[in-house]
């Protein structure tokens, strides 16, 4: 059961020919504990989809800026978006992608004027939204830095934080937050991306947020090298030397705790990662097989970066499964989750020292 | 207690100024159930740290082609290797750099002469390999192809396969085993490096060093993409496309199980690694962490492609920890375990069909 005060997150259901609106209709089936939840996407859609589950959901109507009711399993509030031609599972339509940014606007816009406390995204599908007209179209991540006007956000994985209770030897840590460079670059492009610019930017937001949305008061933030072994004294690469330690050092002395640059396959052991908030790898494949093999299914994706709170799945869209009840909604809980947590903070005190937001 | 019919594993002591002795007399102190072991060093240097680490351990010499007795724990058979000067712990000595180099021969010489059935390496420091004027020495895989006049070799890490009985989430798999189809590379250089035929060779050994060596009939093998999301159709890079997919389709064509190309950062959970019996991944930093993370400390180094068995701890001299009691032997013992698990399985029929061995 929800209560009137806690946090209101917006559900944007995503691709509408995806696994998206399952996700939400399970988890509103199953009931969140520790947020209110909205969902914002086309009523007959969901009325269509959890009968096809066989889910019995009760779709309550609303708008932003409307007092959201409390609900309890089973119930969904909704803020309604109008499909632009009917949806059926696996098969995507290009009509609908100006639907589906819809969505995202009206979760973008409830959170800028304060009607949600925060944003939760279930997947979209790339493709048929460039395939629709939307030239230059490379994702959520992108889509919401544009629309809030910010220069530079940050991805970041954690895993659920009850995860690692489960696992005493891992008993140090609460979630492993995994935070990147680069992302969806290829592998060829990454070593000149890393620049002293990028880095800096990187991790003065990652710094600053995990003070504001996390309430770390001095975060310690672990930094991959580039090069295997952290190049190994300048024998595997020169980047450490050149670009990595002179940022860091400079970083440092604005008053960051970084760890590092440390090899990466060595990182991800207890003994470096005890007392570590945050680990900030180079790119994508460095840094993520671990955090998904230690989070199977119990991750999410969080933007830093943004002035509101947003997180995601850390899967796509899985076309094939939609409608067939086979989805697992655990990462758009550990999605929710992190978003209330980072939404209950989000009146604390910021630390002005490092914050650039 | 080890029993004759057992194989016979040569114990290399490594850097006589970092944690290698000390491993060995730990294993020695604790016993071995899986293999007889002889240690390959100073017997003066094995008893000098073995009084420092408070051991008792009764060191009992032998040579290459003599009978090695069985022994109980407590008991260590040696094969001397004369240090050319005495070695303290953490400080290095150029000056034997040469007696380390003559470790490896002595148990490359009894591996081939069939008076071991298997060689385990304690770590070397480069560093001082390298000072000691033995230009281009760049470790010991590289040392051990030379030595056995192959012209590649493959590096495999695997994780001690009892660890995965306990995490009955990860029952599926016996032990993880990620292999490297290319190794100490600056990052910058590693897409060029990635050509059908340096993949189309370590593919093979990897292929038939898993029949050979571990006794699997049909290897399955899970191969990483270079990019991101393994390229996503050519929008993160074109190598996938280029390089990778036909490859693996000619490879496929002699017989080899091959998933992929995969997206790396979803490959190494439990749906794509169910019935895998080893992952490619296309470099270090891609494959090393999630093993070394699935390991922590029970992980080992296998070297694929040579005409003998050989294991390697995973990590390095931790020359801080020599003669301090502090060093861990359990990638020692995970290194000691494969190998026996290889080596008994040395008579085994070879298949054939993809075997270039």
């Amino acid at each position: 059961m929800t209560t009137p005060g806690m946090p209101l997150l917006a559900l944007t259901t995503g691709e509408p020919a995806g696994i998206g609106p399952d996700l939400v209709l399970r988890l509103a089936a199953e009931g969140v504990d520790d947020a209110r939840v909205v969902a914002v996407g086309d009523p007959a859609l969901l009325a269509e989809r959890a009968s096809r589950l066989g889910l019995a959901i009760e779709l309550l109507q609303a708008a932003p800026g409307e007092e959201v009711p409390s609900v309890a399993p089973g119930q969904l509030p909704v803020w309604p978006v109008t499909l632009r031609e009917p949806a059926r599972p696996g098969v995507l339509a290009p009509h609908n992608a100006a639907y589906v940014l819809e969505t995202l606007d009206v979760a973008i816009d409830a959170c800028r004027a304060g009607h949600a406390q925060g944003m939760v995204t279930a997947p979209l599908h790339k493709g048929v939204i460039l395939d629709a007209g939307h030239a230059g179209f490379t994702g959520h991540t992108e889509y919401l830095r544009d629309a809030c006007g910010v220069e530079e956000v940050v991805m970041m994985l954690a895993t659920d934080a009850a995860l690692h209770a489960e696992r005493p030897d891992w008993a140090e840590g609460a979630s492993l937050r995994v935070a990147l460079a680069t992302t969806h670059l290829p592998l060829r492009d990454v070593a000149e991306a890393i620049t002293a610019e990028r880095l800096t930017r990187v991790l003065r937001i990652l710094d600053a947020d995990l003070r504001r949305w996390f309430g770390v008061a001095t975060p310690r933030i672990a930094v991959c090298g580039l090069n295997p072994h952290a190049g190994e004294g300048g024998h595997l690469g020169r980047e450490e030397i050149e670009v990595i330690e002179p940022t860091l050092a400079a970083l440092r002395d604005e008053g960051l705790t970084l760890d590092g640059p440390l090899p990466a396959d060595t990182l991800f052991t207890p003994r470096h990662l005890a007392g570590v908030d945050a680990v900030l790898a180079m790119y994508h494949d460095q840094g993520l097989p671990v955090l998904k093999y230690a989070g199977f299914g119990r991750a999410a994706n969080i933007t830093l970066g943004l002035p509101l709170v947003r997180t995601s799945v850390d899967h796509g869209t899985a076309l094939d499964l939609a409608g067939t009840g086979r989805a697992d909604p655990g990462s758009l809980r550990v999605a929710v989750a992190l978003a209330a947590e980072m939404a209950g903070r989000r009146k604390a005190p910021v630390s002005v020292k490092n914050s650039r937001l």
